[in-house]
C-alpha cells in the first residue's frame, strides 16, 4: 500500500483533506468501547444485535425488512440473483462503470450466470431514455446513487421519480446501489425512506460516508430478505458472528449521520477551492454529495512532485494518490468526512494559494 | 435462541462442562486489548496484519500459501471449485453428512454447478476401499478431520496416508475440511504440516477450539491461493476489513494451541464418565479429539426435565440442547475447552452419580 511517495509524503501531514481519519483497529475499540462485554454474539444472523440492528434499519429505509451483509458485493448480487428468479430473466441493466462491472471479478456471471446490460456512458448518467429503451430486456436496473466513478453524479429527484414510473410500467425491478445513500439526503432534501420508495430493493454501506468497519444492509419485501439469508449462507456470508461489524456500523451511523449535511456543504466549498486553481476542474463542478473528482491537466508525473513539495510546505494534504486518465491528465477522488473541519481555515486558503502558484509555473 | 426451558437452565449453571465459555462481545474486546490502537487496518486482502497472519498460517500448515477467509463455507467452496476448474470435472466426494452436504444450502452446486459424490455412511467414514472405486469420476476428494457429525471420528493415520496415495495415483485432488484440525494432533501425535503434507488444500477454523470469533483460512499452492483470492472477491469476501476476525484468530490461536492435549485428555477423561452412566453411551466411545457424541437410549422429552433438574441440583450444565434421533433416543455434542478444568472434580463426580440414579430411575 505503501513505499509510494505521495502516499508517504501525504501520511506525514497534519491536515489531510479527505475522509474521516485513519483506518486503524482504534475505531473498531472505540466502538466497542460503549458496549458492554457480556453483551451476546449474534449467532448465524439471529440474536438481539443482529435483528435490532436489521429492524432499525428496515425502518429507516422504509422496507419491510433488512438483512445484514459482510458486504456489499454479496448483497447486491444476491438481490440482483433474487430478481432474475423471480423474473425468469439472466440479465440486469446496470452503469458501465458500476461496482458489479468493474470491482467484482465478474462474480455476478461466474456464480449466479447473469448477464448485464450497460446503460449510460462512462461520462454520463443512466437516462430516463436509456430505461425507456428496456422493456422486456432485463429483469432488474440497478441505479447507484450518486454514481461514484463519474465523480458522484446525481439525477434530479423528478428523472429519478419518472425512472421508478418506468419500471413499474414495465415490469422492471429497480435496485438501488446506495452505498453512499446517506450523503445524498442533503442535496436531495429527502428523507431516506422517501428515496428508497422509489426503490423494490435496496444496498446501503456502512464503510463510507458512516465510516464503520465493513458491511452492508440489503432491504425489501419480506420474501426477499428471507431469501436473502439463504443465498446469504450458500455466499459463505452466514458468519456466525458479525457484530464486529454491526456494532460498529451502528455506533458510527449514530454519530456521523448527523453531520451529512455539513459534509455535503464542506464538499461545495471545498470543490470551489479547487476549481479557483489554474488546470484544476472538479467532477461535479459542484458536488451534490460530500464526495467529488479532481481532474487536473497535467500528467501524474508531473504533479506528483508538485504535490509532495505543497504537503511539506504547507502540512495540508490533498491527496495519496494520483491516477492517469491520459497523458497529460490525471484525476483522484476527495470524500470530505470529520477530518475536513479540523484543519485551520488560514492554513486551508494558503495551501490553496501555494497549489495555483505551482501550477502556475508548470504552465 | 433461548426461551427454552433446558437452554436456559444451562445459561444458569456455575460448572457448564462443554465450550471455552460464553461468545459475547468481551471475547473480541479481550483479543483487541493485546494490540494497539494505531496499528493500520487491512485493505482488501493487504497490509501487514493479513499478510502477516497468512504466512505465519502458511508456515504451520506447511504449505506455499494460505489465504484468509470470513468463513470455511466460502474458502471449501471456492478450493472445490478450482480443483473442478483445474482438473475439467465438475463433481467431487465427501461424506454425505459433511458441512457442505448439510449446511450451506446447496450452495456449491447453485453458485458453482458442482454436484457431490457421497462416500462413507451416515455411521462411518470414508474408507480406503470407497476412495480406491473413484477412479475417474471425481476432480476431488474431501476428507473432514475428525467427522464432526459422528462423533468426530478419525481414520488410522496410516489409512489416511494410503488414501492420499490412491488419489495421487489417481488424480484426484485431496482437500482437508479441518475445522477441528488442531484438535486431532495429540491424538495422532502428529504435527499440522505433518497431517496436511497428505492434502493438496486446507481449510481451518478458527472459532471452535480456538475460540476466535469467526474466519477460515485456506491453504495450498501458490496458484491456488491467488485464484482463491480472485473467487473470494466474487463471493463478495474481500472485505476491505476482515483485521477483527485476523487478531481474534491470532490472540486465541497462541492462547488455546498449547492446550489442545489437555482438551484431548479431558474428553477422553469426561467421555468415561458419561459413559458410566445408564442408557448413555458416547460416540466414539474413547474421543480422538476433544470433542465426542453422548447418545441417551431415552426420548429427548423424557431427558429434558431429568437434566434440568440435575443442573438445578448440582450447578453442573452437561448440554443447553438435545437433537432427536428416533423415538426414544436423542444426542448431543461435547466439545471440551477451557470451561472443563474448572470444574471442582468433587461437584463434577457428584453430578455424574446423580445422573446416573436420576437415569436409573426412569429404567
Amino acid at each position: 500500500m505503501n513505499g509510494k511517495p505521495l502516499h508517504e509524503a501525504f501520511n506525514r501531514t497534519a491536515y489531510p483533506i479527505t475522509g474521516h481519519g485513519k483506518r486503524n483497529i482504534g475505531v473498531l475499540k472505540d466502538a466497542l468501547n460503549a458496549y458492554d462485554g457480556d453483551l451476546d454474539s449474534d449467532i448465524y444472523g439471529e440474536g438481539s444485535i443482529i435483528e435490532g440492528f436489521q429492524g432499525k434499519m428496515a425502518g429507516i429505509l422504509g422496507k419491510d425488512k433488512a438483512v445484514f451483509f459482510p458486504s456489499g458485493t454479496m448483497a447486491q448480487q444476491i438481490a440482483l440473483r433474487i430478481w432474475c428468479d423471480r423474473k425468469g430473466v439472466k440479465r440486469v441493466a446496470y452503469h458501465p462503470l458500476c461496482h458489479l462491472e468493474i470491482h467484482e471479478q465478474r462474480g455476478l456471471h461466474e456464480l449466479h450466470g447473469i448477464e448485464p446490460v450497460l446503460l449510460g456512458g462512462k461520462d454520463r448518467l443512466i437516462s430516463l431514455g436509456d430505461v425507456q429503451e428496456l422493456y422486456g430486456k432485463v429483469a432488474c436496473l440497478l441505479l447507484e446513487l450518486p454514481q461514484r466513478e463519474i465523480g458522484g453524479q446525481l439525477p434530479d429527484f423528478g428523472e429519478l421519480e419518472a425512472i421508478s414510473a418506468c419500471c413499474r410500467e414495465r415490469g422492471i425491478a429497480l435496485h438501488l446501489d446506495g452505498a453512499r445513500l446517506f450523503e445524498v439526503l442533503p442535496y436531495y432534501q429527502k428523507s431516506a425512506a422517501e428515496v428508497c420508495a422509489l426503490f423494490d430493493s435496496v444496498y446501503i454501506s456502512f464503510y463510507k460516508g458512516i465510516g464503520g468497519i465493513a458491511g452492508a444492509i440489503l432491504a425489501g419485501d419480506a420474501g426477499l430478505a428471507e431469501e436473502s439469508k439463504i443465498w446469504k449462507r450458500r455466499h459463505g456470508g452466514d458468519l456466525i458472528s458479525l457484530y464486529p461489524y454491526i456494532l460498529s456500523a451502528d455506533y458510527y451511523f449514530e454519530e456521523r449521520l448527523p453531520n451529512m449535511g455539513r459534509y455535503y456543504e464542506e464538499a461545495v466549498e471545498l470543490a470551489g477551492l479547487f476549481n479557483k486553481c489554474q488546470q484544476i476542474s472538479t467532477l461535479p463542478a459542484e458536488p451534490v454529495s460530500n464526495m467529488f473528482h479532481v481532474h487536473a491537466a497535467l500528467s501524474k508525473e508531473r504533479l506528483e512532485p508538485l504535490l509532495i513539495e505543497l504537503y511539506e510546505e504547507t502540512g495540508v494534504g490533498l491527496t495519496h494518490y494520483l491516477r492517469e486518465t491520459g497523458e497529460t491528465s490525471c484525476y483522484f477522488e476527495i470524500s470530505v468526512g470529520d477530518r475536513y473541519a479540523l484543519i485551520p481555515k488560514e492554513e486551508l486558503h494558503r495551501a490553496f494559494a501555494i497549489l495555483d502558484e505551482k501550477l502556475a509555473a508548470v504552465l
